[in-house]
């Protein structure tokens, strides 16, 4: 695929996550997952994040969790959400795990959109965790609206070069 | 309190948790939130954590993630499960939010020992997020086993001087 800046539509902005994705899995440089992080009005990148759990040694380094770090620290700001802050959009690869799905209340994100899910995550052999059957409800009471698998095929079939590619599988 | 190294007991541990989170509270470091590892069988300590959000600037930043990534560094490993490692029991001043559940099978600690409940946190207006109702079954399905409200009216009282201390209160 072609990097280009034009952020304008989610399977745009979904298609540069899932290059960055492609791009950690050519590296070896973590697992298959990335996000991002847009100003959600004007569309502007904030941030990214790519899975660094093996790279880092550090089991929390889920794309998500890197982008938002990265994202607070551009801002220089605990929270996204803030009178002064731009409103923002978490891309994300795949549909968050349990953690990062209990992260993006805390972060100040409004918006998530994500690719691939759960299932097809688990189909090739990461335990997403036990995320609250009415997750997206409970985003929801806490003022997060979900578009739920943007460029899904694409974002799925990463997932299974991974598998090809004889990616780690890891699991606790 | 004074600070002994006698981690034999669950409380004893708890107390030296409670510890580092009073300190947290005194220097205004961070929210009222401590953690701890352990080797499970030794009881010998392996690293701390301590609530860093507001002082980080990283809404990930809770005492458990802060622990778990430091024992991992410690252990020099993304899992701190395995053949050639301890067991690991994590000691957390209060139930653990969604977000830190979720970290917890990825971070592969295999017993999680808690103080004061989230409902105790939620009095002082955290909010918890949304954990799996059967979160416990969630987590021994895993194999980690959970022994909860150790020396909770400590913890909860201590989440109750943070209130008085006028100590922030974020949420997303």
């Amino acid at each position: 695929m072609q990097l280009h800046a034009d952020f304008s539509t989610p399977e745009k902005r979904m298609d540069f996550v899932l290059y960055l994705a492609r791009k950690n899995i050519e590296h070896r440089s973590g697992g298959p997952f990335a996000a991002a992080i847009f100003n959600q009005d004007t569309h502007q990148l904030i941030a990214v994040g790519v899975n660094l759990v093996e790279s880092s040694l550090c089991s929390n380094h889920h794309a998500e969790m890197v982008a938002i770090a990265l994202a607070e620290q551009t801002l220089q700001s605990y929270t996204l959400h803030g009178e002064h802050l731009p409103r923002c959009e978490l891309i994300s690869s795949c549909e968050p795990c349990a953690m990062c799905f209990g992260a993006i209340p805390w972060s100040g994100i409004k918006h998530l959109t994500y690719g691939a899910t759960s299932a097809d995550a688990q189909a090739i052999g990461f335990d997403e965790g036990a995320k609250h059957p009415d997750w997206v409800s409970e985003l929801e009471k806490r003022g997060i609206s979900v578009t739920p698998e943007i460029s899904r095929n694409q974002a799925a079939q990463l997932l299974k070069d991974y598998q090809h590619h004889s990616g780690t599988v890891y699991n606790g």
